[in-house]
């Protein structure tokens, strides 16, 4: 990668985003002079991995020479950051929120604002290719834009411009391929886990699910007793599920929902 | 693959299991002598795909020279196959359903009855490497299970014994990881169109969390508005899905369902 301009750049949050997002500017030859979070631990856990940076222990950094500053914190302690944190006039200042707007910094004066999303799940523990992360961009103004474009395109390959009404969809679109069927995953676990039967045994065929996800239309696709209309099976898997209420509404919801979404019905 | 006894075999049914099944033993050196299916339109197709194979026109298979034959029919329709089906004595006959028990072929009078179940999702349109399928078998005796074991060691390298109840926990925990899962990427999908996004838009993130959750635990690994009780997220969300009562109802469930079965609540 061609880095056309080192910046000088400060981390408010110590989370899963701000650790991955942290190193990989680091490693494309920017300089992270400080890193700000309220829980120390995690603070100077991603500390020791930033050859300069320092911890920073107020929201006043307008006599700090930083350039950019991201902020990767809870959606919920956003507000709170925005309305206390101080840069120097025309400091680019961006969140890395898929759910919160733009607006969401307007308290930041003399900012220039912008998002700095990165469309990917993070854990500490796992290593992440920053190259292949998607890096969804908004900004107030084109200047501010084109900033945070060279920014992105310094750790990433794939870089979308997407506004806050469009990437609340984004959002909300990957909690139901994501977040929820994560949970599901986890469910099929513990019925595994129930019946004795080892924890790998569906793994070849969520992956072959998942394949045929991603290349053709899931609906197009979809297989099993709901789809079927096969009810001796459907009342087989609910009376199974008796003793476990949650499971069973999930089961009888999500049937209901595959009989009648599916484009042929 | 060293084949120690190529068997003929008939096989009843058309559908995507008996098109993957029949051409993988067919690969795998063994006779397929017959398809048998309501559907002649499916059963031309796959009579195309086999050398030496014949349209069977009745299930009264008693004076064909047949060692195995293979049920790959809907499980609503394993019972009347089962009541028809006529084989010499001592013939071995396995139905290759996930949620039937083997005491389905019991009216099958004087066969060798089994199961043999390949644990993975098929579409006609799309190959499939059978060595990478388990199989899980179950017989009525010893015997009867040695020959399931050699017909399924001829086309994969993982086979493993599993009775009709173990299987049927099984099937249930596919049902869950594998036909919601799809549907739930099939909402996303649709969401997405809904915005204007390109529908791999998501795609990075989609793998990254089906790779982490084979890893470890799902429930160890849930990330997103749900666990971290982000209510304001979850609030907007639910706004934006109000002209889908479906989906609202989904989301909320699954939303429940998340806050309340992780390991640490």
């Amino acid at each position: 990668m061609d880095l056309q301009k080192p910046m000088n750049i400060a981390i408010i949050g110590a989370g899963n985003v701000a650790w991955h997002l942290a190193q990989a500017l680091q490693a494309a030859g920017h300089n992270i002079i400080g890193v700000y979070s309220r829980t120390a631990g995690s603070r100077d856990a991603l500390l020791e991995k930033l050859a300069h940076a320092k911890a920073t222990t107020s929201l006043d950094l307008q006599h700090i020479a930083v350039d950019a500053v991201l902020i990767a914190v809870p959606d919920a302690a956003l507000a709170n950051v925005a309305a206390a944190l101080k840069v120097a006039p025309g400091t680019l200042v961006a969140h890395t929120s898929g759910a919160m707007p733009l607006a969401a910094l307007s308290p930041v004066t003399g900012a220039a604002i912008g998002v700095f999303y990165p469309l990917q799940t993070f854990s500490k523990a796992k290593a992440v290719s920053f190259q292949a992360v998607p890096l969804l961009l908004e900004a107030e103004n084109p200047g501010t834009l084109k900033q945070l474009e060279e920014l992105a395109a310094s750790i990433t390959q794939t870089v979308h411009k997407v506004d806050s009404v469009a990437r609340k969809q984004l959002h909300l679109a990957a909690v139901f391929a994501c977040n929820f069927t994560n949970h599901l995953l986890g469910i099929s676990q513990e019925l595994l886990y129930g019946a004795g039967l080892p924890p790998q045994s569906l793994d070849p065929l969520i992956k072959e699910t998942v394949n045929k996800a991603l290349e053709q239309h899931p609906f197009t696709v979809q297989t099993g007793p709901a789809i079927r209309h096969d009810e001796n099976v459907i009342e087989a898997h609910l009376h199974m599920l008796e003793q476990q209420p949650r499971l069973h509404q999930l089961y009888t919801l999500l049937t209901q929902s595959i009989q009648g979404t599916q484009p042929d019905q």
